[in-house]
C-alpha cells in the first residue's frame, strides 16, 4: 500500500474514533509519531483522554498540531501563559513556531510548568490554541545545551522535512515473505573502542553504535566499507547506546558518507554527543591528527537526531520496534531492547552498563516483556577481574583527600569529562558537606563542568535518591559552593602559582594530553601532593608509567624536545570506581533476567574478557552462547 | 597503478625476457590469461620454452595471437594441415577466426593432432602462423555440444570484449590495509537443493554456486537479495562446481538480475550445465508454473563461461588463485581450492564428492598444497547413514537384471540423465559383454541419451580404467551396440506396444514426471516385470510411495483426471549407486586431507547429517567444526 493511502487509512480510522463534534484537518508522520492537524486545539486540550485513547487504538505515539489560523499572539499567549503558570516555575525564555503551533518554555522547574497527569499544559492549549513544550532552564549555565536549542529552533524547517521523511519510512509496507534477524559485528568484538553492529532483518537495517578507537590508528574505525552496511543510505535508523566515543565518536562520519535517517538515543546522550565529537575533532586538530569529519556534520547528526526517553516503545522500522532502558553506566546511557516482526524475536543490546546502584545512577535494567538473545558487553568478563566495592572504593578516596590536604598538599585527579568526574565529585560534595574531609575548595577543569551542567539539566536521568534530593529537598549537589570550574587560561595559572590544599578534577583521564598535565608538571614536585587515578589507565599512557612506578617521566616539552619530569609526588589507585559492571555483576546480571534469554554474544572487551565471560555464562547459567568476531554475521531466528 | 600502466610494465618485462631476435607487438588480458600480440607466431612456435619460461616468469598463463598479416590462407592452412596431421586423427571440420589467429580443429582423436608435448601443434604454426586449438569431435553425436560450439563460434567478438573485460578486473590493483577471509552461506545449509555461498576479501567477491531447489517453492531460491551480494555487480566471478541443478539451476538468474562477470567450471560441467538449464526451464513451462528466466540468459550465462581444467593454477580476482579438482561426483564435478592473498589463507569447497573409485570415477582429490578452511557437503552426513559398497550394488543389480529377463520381463529403472544412469550403464555393458546377463538392448529414453554423448565427448574426465579403455584399446563402453537411444514418441510406443525382455533407463529418476512414466503406465500391471530404483526417492513422489509399497498407485491422467493404477510388477531398490560419499567414506576423506584443515564446516544435507558430522569431525578428528546456517557469515581469518 503506498503511503499516501496508509495515512488516508490512518485519518478515516482516527475521525471514526473521535468524539462528535471534534474534527481533523490532515494526518502526517513526523518521525516515528503520527500528527494530527486540527482547527480545534482546544477541543483537544479539554480531554486528555482523546488522543491518549487513540494512541491505545493504533498502537503508535501520537501528536497534535494546531492550525496556525486559530492561535493567539505570542504576547497574548504569553500573558495567559503567565497567569496559569506558578511564579515558582521561573520561566526563562518562550520560543513561539506558528509552522508545529508548538511554543518551547524554558523553565527552572518544568513539572511546576506541565502540572499533575499534564493538567497545566492541557489548560494552556485549551486558552492559547499553542501546545506548550517544556524544557528545564540549566541550573549551571551550559554552553552545549544552550547551543543545541538555538541550533534546533533555527532549523525548525529543516527538521521537520527531515521527520516527515523518516516517518514516512518507518511506516511504509513490509513486502518481504521471509522472516529472519541477524547481526553483523562490525567493531568493538574481541577489543574496546570501535563498537558497531548492525541488527538486520529483510524489511529493515538498524546501526546500533558507531564508535572510534581513538587509541588506534590502524583499527580506529568500525568495517563500515562492507556491504552489509555500504552504502550506507541503505541504512533505516543509528542507534546510539551512549555518548562516549568508543560508541558515537563516528556517527557524523555516516553522515558524511551518504547517511540521511534518523539518529536515535537519549536527551542526555545528545547533549553530551555533541559536546564529545566536538571536542574530539579540536583535540584531533590540535594534535595535528588527520580529522574525520568537520564540525558541519556534527549538526548535521544533531539536525537527524530524535531523543527517546527511557521506556518509550518506538515504531523505527516496518517491522522494529525500539525501547531504551537505564544502563547505569554514564548518564543517559541505554539498555536497547528491540522488538521485531510482531513478537518474532527480541534482541538486547546492553550497551556499557553497571549492575548496581552508583552515587549517580539506579542499576541496570535486565526486565523485559520479552528477550531471546542478548548482546552483552564484558569489558570486566575475565574470570578474575572482581572490583572492589563502590563503599571501599569512596573510603579509600576520602581517606587520601584527607590524608593530602591535612599536610597541606594537593589531590590532583586525572578523569573523563564524562562518568566518573561526576561520580568522584558527589562523593567530594558528600565527604565535605559531612565533615569528613576539611573544607576545601575541587577545582574542576577540562570540559568536566560543562559535562556537569548536563547532568544537572538532566535530573531525571540521575537516580532515585538524587532526584529526591533535587526535587524534593531542592538541594542539588552540583550546585555546591565547593565546586569551583576553571574556565581559563588565568584561572588555572592563578592555582598553579599559588599552591593551596585543594582538589583538582581535570582532564584527559589517562594523562595523554589536556589541562591536567599544566597541573603535574607543576605539582609533582613536591611530596605533599596527590596523584590519584580513579579510572583505567590504557598500555602507552604516561598514566599507565606512573601507575608502574616511573620515577623520571619523559615529557614533551612545550616546543617539542623531550623534558624529565621527576616524581616526588605520592601516587595513589583507587580502584572500584568503574561504570562497568565488574564480573560478579556481568554474571548476575544475565542470571537475573527476566524472561530468561535464549542465547548470550559477548563483546565489548579484550578477547580472553569476552571468551571468558561466554564461557561461564555457558557453563553456569547453561545458556547458549558466543564471544563475537569482527566481520561475522550471526542469525537470530 | 591503473590497468594501462599495469600491461605496459608487463609488456617491458616481456620484452627483456625473449630471447633476441623474437618481437611482441602488444599485451593485452583476456579473461585469466595474458595474450602477445605478435607479428612471429613462427618463431615462437620455433621453441615451445618461450611462452613456458615467460609464464613461470610472469607467474600466469600465457597465449600468443598472431597478427592476421601474417596468416597463410585457410585454404593453404588445411593442406598444409592435412599433411602434417596423421590420417586416422580423422579431422571432421575446421574453423578460422582471423580476429585471433585461431583456428579451431574438430578431430575424432584431438591426442594425434596435439602431438607429443604438443610438438605437431607447434608444427602447425610454423608453417601456416595460425594457432590451432583441438576440440573432439562426439564420438555420439551430441545436440547440446554442436549448439555449444557454434554459438561461440558465432559469438566470438564479444566473447573477446568479454574475456578482456574480465581479465582487466582480475589484474585491478589491490587497495585495501585489511586482511580478512569470510564466507556467507545463502542456500544449501542444513538442506539440499539451492546451494550458494559468498567467499569475500576485502577486494573480492566471489559466489560459489546458485543452485535451486526444484522440489519447494518456498525455498527454491537462495537468499540472493542480502546486501552481501546484491546489486549483483558487485560479484567478480561465480564458480559452479558442478553440472547438478542444486548448484547450477539459478546461475542465468544472476546474468537476469544483473550480473555481468565471469563464470568458472570444468569443460564437462558448462556443456551438461547448458544441457541440464535448458531441460529445467522446459519442464516447468510444461507443469505451468513460473519460469525463473528465458532461454536467451542460459545463452548470456554459456558467452560468459570460462572452463578451467581441473589442476589448472587460475587468478580470478586480484587476491585469489582458484584450483579444480577432481570430486568423483559426476563428470567434470569438481572440488573448489581457493588461495588467497599472498599465502593468507586456503579454503577449500568441496560440492558434491564420493570418496571412492566408481565405474566412471576416480576418488575425489583431497591433497592440497595448503588448506586451513574445508567446507565440506554432508548428505550422507548421519552417523548411521553407510551404504553398502559399490561392488554389492552391482551384483544386485545383475542378479535383478537377470532374473526379470530371464522369465520374459522388462526391468525399468528410472533415473537421473547425469550420474547414476551412465554408472549404470557401464555396469550393464560389462555384464553383456561378460555373459553374466543375456544379450538384451538396453534402452535410454529422456536426456539420458544426451547426456551420455557429452560423457562420451570428454573421456579425459573419466577414470583411469575407462581412459585406458577407451585411448588405447580403442573400446568406448558409451559405444557399445546393446545401448539404443529412444528419441521419439514413435519409437517409444514400439517398445510400449512390443514388449520384449529389456532394460529400460529412463528419466525422471524420482518418477515425478518424464517418459519413465508411460513406460510404467503400460508395464505395471505384468508381475515379470520390474521396477528397479537405483537412487534416492525424495518424500512426496510417486517414487517413495511405491518404495514405501503402496499397491495401487494414483495417478494424474492426461485430460487431468486421477485414474488408479494397480501395481503387479516387482519392485527392487539396489542401494550404493551413490555419486555421495556414505558416512565412512565423508570422514575418510577429511582424516586423509594433506595437510589436516584447522576447520571444517558442514553444509549440503539435512540439519542432522550437518550437525552429525561436524560434531563427529570434531570428537573423532579434533578439528574445530561447525554446521553452517543460511545468512550467517562466518569468518576465517
Ligand atoms: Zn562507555
Ligand atoms: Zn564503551
Ligand atoms: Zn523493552
Ligand atoms: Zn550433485
Ligand atoms: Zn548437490
Amino acid at each position: 500500500m503506498p503511503i499516501e493511502d496508509v495515512l488516508l487509512d490512518l485519518k478515516q480510522k482516527i475521525e471514526k474514533n473521535l468524539p462528535a463534534g471534534v474534527t481533523i484537518t490532515d494526518v502526517e508522520f513526523e518521525g516515528p509519531q503520527l500528527v494530527l492537524y486540527t482547527e480545534e486545539p482546544r477541543k483537544f486540550a479539554d480531554d486528555g483522554n482523546i488522543i491518549r485513547n487513540l494512541a491505545k487504538e493504533l498502537r503508535t505515539r501520537i501528536a497534535m498540531r494546531p492550525d496556525p489560523r486559530v492561535l493567539a499572539t505570542p504576547e497574548d499567549s504569553i500573558s495567559i501563559i503567565e497567569e496559569v503558570v506558578p511564579k515558582e516555575s521561573v520561566i526563562s525564555s518562550y520560543y513561539f513556531d506558528p509552522d508545529s503551533g508548538e511554543v518551547i518554555i524554558e523553565a527552572e522547574k518544568p513539572g511546576l510548568v506541565i502540572g499533575k497527569h499534564g493538567a497545566t499544559l492541557r489548560e494552556i492549549t485549551k486558552q492559547i490554541g499553542w501546545i506548550p513544550k517544556v524544557v528545564r532552564t540549566p541550573p549551571i549555565k551550559s554552553r552545549t545545551v544552550k547551543n543545541i536549542r538555538e541550533f534546533m529552533r533555527n532549523n525548525l524547517k529543516e527538521r521537520k522535512e527531515i521527520l516527515k521523511t523518516v516517518g514516512r519510512k518507518i511506516h511504509r509496507e513490509c513486502t518481504s515473505k521471509d522472516q529472519w534477524v541477524r547481526v553483523t559485528a562490525l567493531g568493538g568484538c574481541k577489543e574496546v573502542g570501535r563498537s558497531c553492529f548492525l541488527l538486520s532483518t529483510p524489511e529493515s537495517r538498524i546501526l546500533i553504535d558507531c564508535g572510534v578507537n581513538v587509541g588506534s590508528d590502524e583499527n580506529m574505525t568500525p568495517f563500515l566499507y562492507v556491504p552489509e552496511v555500504f552504502p550506507l543510505n541503505q541504512i533505516d535508523a543509528v542507534i546510539v547506546t551512549h555518548a562516549h566515543l568508543d560508541h558515537q565518536g563516528l556517527v557524523p562520519l555516516l553522515f558524511k558518507y551518504g547517511y540521511e535517517g534518523p539518529v536515535y538515543c537519549t536527551p542526555p546522550t545528545r547533549d553530551l554527543m555533541v559536546l564529545l565529537q566536538l571536542d574530539y575533532i579540536d583535540v584531533a586538530a590540535k594534535e595535528g591528527k588527520k580529522i574525520p569529519y568537520e564540525s558541519g556534520m556534527v549538526a548535521k547528526t544533531l539536525k537527524h537526531t530524535i531523543p527517546l526517553d527511557y521506556e518509550e516503545v518506538t515504531d523505527i522500522a516496518p517491522d522494529i520496534k525500539l525501547t531504551f532502558h537505564n544502563a547505569g553506566h554514564i548518564l543517559g546511557s541505554a539498555i536497547s531492547h528491540f522488538h521485531i516482526g510482531d513478537g518474532l524475536h527480541n534482541v538486547v543490546f546492553t550497551g556499557d552498563y553497571k549492575y548496581e546502584k552508583t552515587r549517580l545512577f539506579d542499576p541496570a535494567v535486565n526486565k523485559f516483556p520479552r528477550v531471546e538473545t542478548v548482546i552483552s558487553e564484558a569489558t570486566y568478563g575475565n574470570s578474575n577481574a572482581f572490583q572492589p566495592a563502590l563503599k571501599d572504593a569512596e573510603r579509600h578516596l576520602q581517606m587520601v583527600v584527607k590524608n593530602t590536604v591535612e599536610r597541606g598538599g594537593i589531590a590532583l585527579i586525572p578523569a573523563f569529562a564524562v562518568g566518573r568526574s561526576q561520580e568522584v565529585m558527589i562523593v567530594l560534595e558528600e565527604s565535605i558537606r559531612k565533615g569528613i574531609i576539611p573544607e576545601i575548595p575541587v577545582y574542576l577543569d577540562g570540559m568536566i563542568w560543562e559535562a556537569t551542567a548536563i547532568h544537572a539539566t538532566h535530573p531525571e536521568y540521575l537516580n532515585n535518591d538524587l532526584r529526591k534530593l533535587i526535587f524534593q529537598k531542592g538541594q542539588n549537589p552540583f550546585l555546591s559552593e565547593c565546586f569551583r570550574p576553571v574556565d581559563s587560561h588565568e584561572a588555572r595559572q592563578k592555582i598553579i602559582q599559588n599552591p593551596h590544599p585543594c582538589v583538582i578534577l581535570s582532564t584527559s583521564g589517562m594523562m595523554n594530553g589536556g589541562p591536567v598535565m599544566d597541573y603535574f608538571r607543576a605539582f609533582a614536585d613536591d611530596p605533599r601532593n596527590t596523584l590519584v587515578f580513579v579510572g583505567y589507565q590504557a598500555d602507552g599512557t604516561i598514566g599507565r608509567r606512573i601507575q608502574k612506578g616511573w620515577k623520571e617521566i619523559p615529557m614533551t616539552g612545550k616546543n617539542g624536545s623531550t623534558e624529565i619530569l621527576k616524581m616526588n609526588m605520592e601516587v595513589q589507585v583507587v580502584d572500584g570506581f568503574s561504570g562497568h559492571s565488574d564480573r560478579r555483576q556481568l554474571m548476575e546480571y544475565i542470571k537475573r533476567m527476566q524472561p530468561r534469554p535464549e542465547r548470550v554474544f559477548t563483546e565489548h572487551g579484550d578477547e580472553k574478557a569476552c571468551v571468558d565471560l561466554a564461557s561461564s555464562v555457558y557453563k553456569k547459567l547453561k545458556i547458549e552462547t558466543r564471544a563475537l568476531t569482527n566481520l561475522e554475521t550471526v542469525r537470530l531466528l
